[in-house]
């Protein structure tokens, strides 16, 4: 291997220790002082690593070594380093870290690239504090709107009060910063947050695309009334209909879905949820993902049949919102080939697998092509101080993003 | 008919007024400023009908009338009329000014009873106050613990203070007022609360018995995960577990229970609840009951076993407590042949149908023969200022009572 292991590895430990919670959790929310106390680390690393470095009008970390050849599309290396409330060490971070690595290794061993590298550390990829996320990408890319900063955190502090609390004016005006052209390749490693390396014994993965997600809420109206008093054939239960759906959705999805559809029911609420009273309401969240959208828009349509048919059996009436439709999108096949091939000079055998959860490669998509390499996580625990993934693992997947970006770097 | 329909309808109206919420609605918290008001104008009423008077140790209102023959078991009559938070007009206030009315006819029909009658509200039938209800018809049978005293309402006063504070000296020792063999009969009218005689058009019904509800709390632990990156075939998904478990305890119940027995689950919850999370945990409660405890006993079983093996097949960790275990309690015989006799007289083809809710009479139970009447509720409305009965409807019931009451007082 040609990345520095001991190197990574100290800078994995030392970020940890910023906004630590407990013994393995994290807490660096977005534009927060301990996010600020991060990038001013992690800033003296990308230097360290041989990249001018400067924050965005958005509060990302940027650093950039200038390649031989200055006209050509630049390569983008990068992750966040923000984290969940109640987050983990690796969840972004390893990304982030990994590809300043990746450019120190090249450093140390005199390459001089032929194309421009950008690092970045994109701000508020998590979206808990104000509840909106992957704003640093958006910015590079011209997603954002005043809105944006006029949201707020809990205590009221607004996304501007707090950008500039963190040391940062913002500047809609500079968005978008790249266009389509402008970069050849985006590459993010990221922990898989999944459990499918795991199950397969592989601690690096090659990923094929990041999968869509249609966000639905279903309510259903019955009518309450006494658990005692009412006869079974005279009940209008929305619960009994929200139960129905779920197992009829699983149902649909294990024997029509793809082996990459996934499809849960993850929020419900039941009114008036008291024991004796037969459940008048029910609202319930439904998760569809593919990386096929024919196969998704297949089994969408037959979910609203399910939808429409057990609330005409059961008595209910229903509505379906629709929160989030996003389209899946793929990883670049000449990445892909690149990544394969590094990887079986490396010996990993990696798979290939989807990506379940967005990341900030999901935005660069709509800019340039992208590829991405997942690491093992452990029981695919995610957003949570358990999250973990083997150093080893990681080395290995940064080694692979290191022997990556240089075919790009110097194609 | 014999009773007297405007001064049973201005009672009502009249009660309806103390403890007013919105248009239709009661708040009568049991032992309240409210409640007191209530018992200190039925008592009025009471003494009007010839009945003396007085307040127990317990907060129930109780009104006597001596019989010719002092020595025969009584004839009680009665229901309660405190009411729930957010309830109606009718629940319990029926029965308890429809017992009134009854011994107020006799009097006015000059009929002295062999028997001495017992006309009874009792103190805290709802519960809601103090989390623990049927307090007063406890007291009477003897049924109360200290437990019962140092229970505190949502602003920390104890049923002791609040029993002070409505101007009664609780006394337990007082407990019980009687044992099985010193009352014939007790009789309470009360509106249905579901929809049954609604359903089949009749004013009034008769009951044959009080279902028991069996309380379960169901809890099922799988393994949380991100929505997107955990493949079907790898999820514990807790929630889907609830769906299953709830749509197939309904089709059994369909399929196998008696045309009495009702299966609800009617509270859920589930953690974390995220819409991209797979649920980790989900706690539901089921209530299972019938008038025909074998059958109960059949379907429970079978209940458990589709806990189990679903809990199996979805690999997940299940936990059950018992929360609540009751018998049904069965309506005299001879009690209902005296109702159905005096029913054809008077016309009214009234249906025989099961209690799911239970009453006081339910207690009662424990130490007499009971019967009771129900009279129909506009689309089964239940602890709801919405809830509603026809004063026709109510004076028939009223009547009934008032006819069966006549027959067991000169027996």
């Amino acid at each position: 291997m040609e990345i520095n292991h001991t190197r990574f590895k100290e800078h994995i430990e030392s970020l940890a220790e910023i906004g630590k919670i407990g013994e393995t959790g994290v807490c660096r929310l977005a534009h927060s002082k301990e996010d600020r106390e991060a990038v001013d680390v992690v800033r003296i690393w990308m230097e360290e690593a041989g990249l001018e470095t400067h924050i965005d009008g958005f509060g990302s970390l940027v650093g950039r070594v200038e390649g031989k050849e200055t006209d050509k599309p630049i390569l983008m290396l990068g992750s966040h380093i923000d984290s969940q409330p109640y987050g983990g060490r690796f969840d972004g971070t390893a990304g982030a870290l990994g590809a300043i690595e990746v450019v120190h290794t090249m450093k140390d061993q005199g390459i001089q690239p032929n194309r421009t590298i950008e690092v970045i550390c994109f701000a508020d990829e998590e979206g808990s504090r104000f509840n909106k996320g992957v704003f640093g990408v958006r910015g590079i890319i011209g997603q954002l709107e005043e809105e944006d900063l006029e949201r707020k955190d809990k205590n009221g502090v607004t996304r501007l009060e707090a950008l500039r609390e963190f040391g940062v004016e913002p500047d809609l005006s500079q968005s978008p910063v790249y266009k389509q052209g402008d970069i050849e390749a985006f590459l993010e490693l990221h922990i898989e947050q999944g459990p499918v390396l795991e199950s397969q014994n592989k601690p690096v993965g090659i990923v094929s695309a990041i999968s869509g997600p249609i966000w639905l809420t279903v309510t259903l109206e019955g009518f309450a009334g006494h658990a005692g008093s009412v006869p079974m054939h005279l009940r209008q239960d929305a619960f009994l209909g929200a139960a129905v759906i779920t197992k009829e959705f699983n149902e649909l999805v294990l024997s029509e879905g793809t082996p990459n559809t996934v499809g849960t029911v993850g929020s419900v609420q039941t009114f008036p949820n008291s024991r004796n009273i037969i459940p008048e309401k029910v609202e319930f969240t439904i998760d569809l993902r593919d990386i096929d959208l024919d196969a998704r828009t297949k089994l969408e349509k037959k979910l609203y049949a399910i939808i429409e048919n057990t609330s005409k059996e059961l008595n209910l009436d229903y509505s379906i919102s629709e929160d989030t439709r996003s389209d899946p999108r793929y990883c670049a096949d000449w990445i892909k080939e690149i990544m394969k091939e590094e990887d079986e000079k490396l010996g990993y055998e990696s798979p290939v697998l989807m990506s379940g959860p967005f990341h900030d490669a999901l935005f660069m998509s709509y800019i340039s092509d992208y590829g991405m390499i997942f690491v093992r996580s452990e029981k695919g625990i995610s957003h949570n101080p358990l999250e973990y993934s083997e150093m080893e693992d990681l080395q290995k997947g940064v080694e692979l993003l290191y022997q990556t970006a240089l075919r790009i770097a110097q194609s």
